[in-house]
């Protein structure tokens, strides 16, 4: 018996064992995804946005995820799901369930970072519709009402679920995104109403459960061999702008000693950021991704530096105190250099425990598709860590070849893609029934 | 008698001393720019690429530059000048002499820095065409021809004159400048024409000589309370692209001791150029002015950094030195972190001395005028490096207030300014006589 052989075996006395919960027209034996349409999904996907050295920048609001969207929002209509677009830009499908019960909800994004891959949130995205165009194939009526979601703006921030937890904040609606807009003229942009906010929100309780599928991203199942991954819990990230402010001069006729060299202050502070984060031990990670100095000219003193800080760990307690630290040396080293330092907070997101009846779910489910796990903690952020707010939450991760993410060279096989959609579709399945 | 009428009778008797060489037409006496006409000029083209926060950003070939010089190329017509575009875009506004002599040539540039100031380049330009406007309105008709030269794009590495000395290599058109164009397409931007560059080359000896003035930009002239500064070399400048390599991959699972951070190792570029430069003494200046990390966003490591690295001081074997340190302190970095860089010259200007003949009647026509003078190098580059390859060149500076350049808050005096236009008059006049 080929492991494959196992798994669909194995899913079907699961599934037998299932069926007084399902509808009586199932063929329960072959319930599985259509894998090559969803490889090929993927790959259409992939043109928008394409960068000539391969990957896509498909940055939310931008054109390109406009026009990524509208084609999700195509092969929703073709999985029977009934598409929309939330006040938040979310775009959420809907099919009704036989019970009057509160939806299972799954999905994830299709904003990508500037040149990031084909694979993060792109596979859980496609791979949700694809679960709910197979159950609708296979006429599969579950009691829940199922919501697909495509999240707005996850990379930017987990802006689209965070309106749905209303963890969002009025005043982030000024931050500039990637794409150069604002998130409130990028959410007019995709077609939501960053007025109207409110109504996207949902309480706790409001959802039946949520699950996503999701690239690792880091190189954990790759390197062991592991097939799927079951999200212990979601690390906390914080992100700040930060702002340096000198003195712009002429880079000429200003001596060494006289400068108040915004750059300078800035390249120390990126030096201690590094040392303070790996001073303590931990998996915790702190990261400088972007900066900019001002005015920008070879032949100028930089007056000004805008930068990002961002601090990542499972405890949050631990990130507070590393972000203490790091503000307190970054004014010494403002000091010893005439310029100073202004933080301001970018946005927060807690750490998020996943649910354990959701992680035993995608346990059986994996096995029964005859596929080996491993329980493992999520160092990227994830929609799924705000809808944890409102019910259970659930997260499957296949693996990344090599660990190599948010950049071109992100890759995942097609086989694991058709893993891990299999084992989201077993887990609505059997969230349905005991949920 | 106070000190500006001390300067009009000692210029009238110089004048005087002149007469056999001048149009017996010229009241000597009286020989003084219109200070009021300079300064409301100058007030007028500070409307081109004025920022909202005062001073401008006029970049080389941008839309604003290319405004600027369309009023330029009006007050040179109203300054009995025939001005005309040369191939590399520098506007030279020509007027017959009586004699069969080299040109005299005098001015300077109008392009800024981003977010610069409104006197770098502008009071030396404005100066030029004012002094030609007072011989014209006078009726003084000099021996030699002269040439009112407006330079293109001096602040991006002076590319007008350096096409006149004959040191722009066709390698740097392809170089992107602050407008974001190719320096060849700006060329062209700007009525130019970078495929004719070799007609604008001249050769040592085809000018008998050039005057340039122009704002000091450091603070000497302005604490010690000295009118006139006069120049005794201007520094070599070599600038340079310094790109480091490493690896873009995510920032929350990527753990700290496997990043090949590009940002982390130009950080400690940064820090390091500061201290290298500061090893030694002098007036050596080092500077990092411009830098991006790519791809630029909070939750990514940065795979790629492209940051300038600017050298300057009268001694060029001492840049080689620096540049040589640097350089090996650079590989040492990126080595501990995994990561690479690489330089190219952007470009390199060899140091100048002004001539003496040059320096002496500026001094005697200060003099004249009543004004104190003070002799000093340039920190900053100018025009006047490059066409000193052509001819004997001097310089004359005015004060700055407060040192401060290359900033909206970049100020000269208005009495400065029509000082330091008399003394190009003057020693336009005298060098008219004596070369």
């Amino acid at each position: 018996m080929t492991r494959r052989e196992f798994g669909v075996a194995a899913l079907g006395s699961v599934l037998a064992a299932q069926a007084r919960g399902l509808a009586a027209a199932q063929p329960a034996a072959a319930l599985r995804v259509n894998g090559q349409r969803l490889n090929d999904h993927l790959t259409a996907l992939s043109a928008f946005g394409r960068n000539p050295q391969g990957g896509v920048s498909r940055v939310a609001y931008s054109d390109a995820d406009k026009a990524g969207r509208a084609a999700v929002m195509d092969w929703m209509r073709a999985a029977s799901l009934d598409p929309s677009i939330d006040a938040a830009g979310n775009i959420v499908g809907r099919r009704a369930g036989s019970a009057a019960l509160k939806p299972l909800v799954f999905g994830s994004h299709i904003d990508s970072v500037p040149e990031g891959g084909n694979y993060d949130g792109d596979v859980g995205s496609l791979g949700a519709i694809e679960v709910a165009q197979t159950l609708a194939e296979r006429s599969v009526t579950l009691r829940h009402p199922i919501e697909v979601t495509i999240w707005s703006n996850e990379e930017g921030g987990l802006y689209g679920s965070r309106a749905w937890s209303g963890q969002l904040e009025g005043s982030e609606l000024a931050n500039v995104s990637s794409s150069g807009k604002t998130i409130a003229d990028g959410i007019r942009f995709i077609g939501g109403d960053p007025s109207q906010l409110g109504r996207v929100k949902r309480a706790k309780g409001d959802i039946a459960g949520y699950f996503e599928l999701h690239i690792e991203q880091g190189g954990i199942l790759d390197a062991a061999g592991t097939n799927i991954g079951i999200v212990e819990g979601i690390v906390g990230i914080q992100q700040w702008d930060v702002t340096v402010t000198g003195f712009a001069n002429h880079a000429g006729t200003t001596p060494m000693d006289q400068r108040h060299d915004a750059l300078l202050s800035a390249a120390r502070f990126i030096d201690m950021v590094n040392r303070v984060v790996r001073s303590v031990p931990g998996r915790q990670v702190g990261t400088v991704g972007r900066i900019q100095a001002l005015p920008g000219a070879p032949n100028v003193i930089p007056g000004e530096v805008r930068c990002t800080l961002e601090l990542r760990d499972l405890d949050d307690a631990k990130v507070a105190q590393l972000y203490s630290t790091i503000r307190d040396e970054a004014t010494k080293i403002g000091a010893e250099n005439q310029t100073t330092f202004a933080f301001r907070s970018l946005h927060v997101n807690v750490s998020a425990p996943s649910d354990p009846k959701m992680r035993a779910i995608i346990s059986d489910a994996a096995r029964s598709l005859g596929l080996s796990t491993r329980v493992m903690p999520s160092g990227a952020g994830h929609d799924a860590q705000a809808i944890a707010q409102l019910g259970p939450m659930g997260m499957i991760f296949i693996p990344s070849v090599g660990g190599i993410s948010h950049s071109p060279k992100e890759f995942s096989r097609p086989e694991d893609i058709v893993n891990g959609a299999n084992v989201l579709l077993a887990a609505v399945v059997a969230a349905d029934r005991t949920l």
